[in-house]
């Protein structure tokens, strides 16, 4: 029998004050738990996951989901080990909660610390990907945070069966608390999560633009992520004709239908191989497209937009107007240059000489990834753990009180310690 | 003549952009423009004052404002000297923009930095303080954001007059550029700036309670503050009744009608001396109220509520359901108590024998305050000029692909420098 939301979301927030207590150790605990537990249980995982390859198989047939969604909810032997080694590798990394931000003292005896702890209840929403649950339930625990988790209807039986083994592995740790991953399933459910600000405090959805356009459409929670990515590369007058065709090259077909792939191409006029870069990258296959209608569109294909502008500053200006914030790039020798488009380009990831493609929390050596941030509060670019957290500030005293400092009896010194 | 709201807001975006360039030493020096073109200007500046408050005077008459407001609205000598030095002050501080907070070799000649950047346009939506517009854009300066204004009716004719002075002294600065700082008058335009989510990253509401729940629930836009301010002092069973007693006369009394003023008072049944720390309350005059109802009310006033409660965890449990997650403080001698108190407390501010008016950016020593933030994400607590940023990453290569590493060609080493 489904609980109602209301009371899901209340046991997520207890929940979420209890794991905010937890030490780190027991936390790691219950990750290499989880891992042991996917070991264990994967036959029983692919069997469910069998179980809703057999439906989507018949919705691929009739034309409702593409064979790129069905081939993102199949879980093989090397997802389910990427999956495990995914847990494996949040409990080695640093517990991001506890941290002392900074430590004051005031005046004599009155110390302040500023320390990071956890956000409280996450809500995710997700596509077809059910590694997904494993992936944002270990950040979650990792950062003290509880989550409610609503997948795709395509892989509701591997949701379940996965769910299932993580909170059986969670419930064999010792002084764990219960009802800290969650699952809902419904469309009502959805509709109730991004009601619910009394409990929860951030949502992560992890899908395509429509979903999360969707999502940022229709709530007031704070919501983490991107709903486009319309990355650029400006090829400068100074570029140099190699690095600019491989970076494209790997910006555009590295992975085409990532939200770090390049999008449109601006180059200056006076570049001098403009006419060879154009065919360095039609030989790799890649459909030019020359049309302002096609400023805003993000193409996850082989195809890329291109327009010759006549400065750096229309380069500049292209971009602010028509980007998303995510990731821009500029190609040129003139480190000048390089400088006013990285200070002016107001985006999450300002490129120089480097395919957009590195812009992934991994690559910038976070360890984990929750997602890309097209922000511009708490969280922007690739987002680690530390996007999972917020701080509080604790203050100790012997009993001070304002009216000696408003009276001047006393006089805050503001040391850092 | 009025421009329209999208035209403003615009005007507003591309400010903000050309803001975010300008250096340290011409920030600097528009604020010392803006404080000497106070000094220059302070008569019309209190003859625009005088129009406002012989209209005022109206409407505390027919009770349509109160007297409290019509004080608030009064810009006097006093009033004046603080506000310029609030400019000058914030001249002195440290330039919150631009700051590397890490440097990390990726792999060789592949560089990325995480670089502190203002958030875009700040929206700001005050109530009748006129003061609070120079306040405002001296931070939004500061921090090369650009900033829309809506003050409260009542101070109409001072708001414009401080607005053109301020932008007549930042015209006299070369390089300075238009539209940092623009003002709008109607509801239409708050209604406006409410939804302009294209433009407008930040919505800082100053003023009462209803007002902050007004904006929090009719905008998508994040907004920084606090709708509510119920703080809660706990006295624990081995308190010293000397501190009991000096910290909440001075967290109920020394400012009232403050946000972190204590509202609530929990007293452990086994604190022997709970007779005599209410009787010093009551010598104090504060009025004592023990009311289930009451247990979410801000008096704002001489009032407090309190209750008996049987332990640590049911105090905890209280304050984490009725609180408002401003500023709540333990009075012990019990450091192990403290300690639990204020790890499971999910306040921006958790206390140990300490007044809960200490909860201030100055009393922090930020050197000036946007506001204090019950939020979850992007800033907490008192807010200083940090909380007027975000950062973006830059990322330096020469021609750098990720098929390399994908191919296992060349490998990361994420080396901090």
């Amino acid at each position: 029998m489904e609980r109602n939301f209301i009371k899901i979301a209340q046991d997520a927030k207890n929940a979420s004050l209890k794991i905010a207590e937890i030490n780190t150790e027991i936390k790691n605990l219950a990750l290499c738990k989880i891992a042991e537990a996917f070991e264990a249980n994967k036959e029983e995982i692919f069997a469910a996951n069998k179980k809703d390859l057999e439906e989507a198989e018949k919705f691929v047939q009739n034309g409702e989901i593409t064979k790129a969604t069905f081939n993102r909810l199949k879980l093989d032997e090397n997802k389910m080990r990427d999956m495990i080694q995914g847990v494996r590798d949040i409990s080695n990394l640093e517990d991001p909660v506890g941290k002392i931000l900074f430590k004051r003292e005031l005046d004599e005896n009155l110390i302040l610390s500023k320390v990071s702890c956890p956000i409280g209840v996450l809500g995710i929403i997700f596509e077809a990907r059910p590694d997904v649950i494993s992936q944002i339930s270990s950040l979650a625990i990792k950062s003290s945070n509880a989550v409610i988790l609503k997948g795709g209807k395509e892989s509701a039986n591997t949701n379940r069966k996965i769910l299932e083994v993580i909170n059986q592995a969670l419930a064999s740790v010792d002084g764990f608390p219960e009802n800290v991953v969650q699952q809902v399933f419904t469309r009502e459910d959805v509709a109730k999560m991004l009601e619910c600000d009394t409990y929860i405090n951030l949502i992560i959805p992890r899908g395509g633009n429509n979903l999360v356009k969707f999502i940022k459409e229709n709530t007031k929670i704070p919501v983490l992520g991107h709903a486009n990515g319309i990355c650029h590369i400006f090829v400068d007058e100074s570029a140099d004709i190699n690095v600019a065709s491989k970076v494209v090259v790997d910006a555009k077909t590295q992975y085409p239908s990532a939200c770090n792939a390049v999008e449109t191409l601006l180059i200056h006029r006076d570049f001098k191989k403009a006419d060879e870069l154009l065919a360095s990258l039609q030989l790799e296959e890649i459909k030019l497209v020359s049309n302002p209608e096609a400023w805003d569109i993000e193409y996850g294909d082989k195809i890329l937009s291109y327009k010759f502008v006549d400065s750096l500053d229309e380069a500049i200006e292209h971009i602010n107007t028509y980007g998303s914030g995510h990731t821009d790039c500029i190609i040129t020798t003139n480190v000048e240059n390089a400088e006013i488009f990285m200070n002016n380009v107001d985006s999450a990831g300002v490129y120089f000489n480097v395919s957009t493609r590195f812009a992934d929390g991994f690559r910038y050596g976070f360890g984990a990834e929750v997602g890309i941030s097209t922000n511009k509060t708490h969280a922007r670019g690739p987002v680690g753990l530390e996007g999972l957290t917020i701080y509080k500030y604790k203050l100790v005293g012997d009993g001070h009180v304002v009216d000696d400092y408003a009276k001047g009896l006393k006089h805050f010194h503001h040391k850092d310690i």
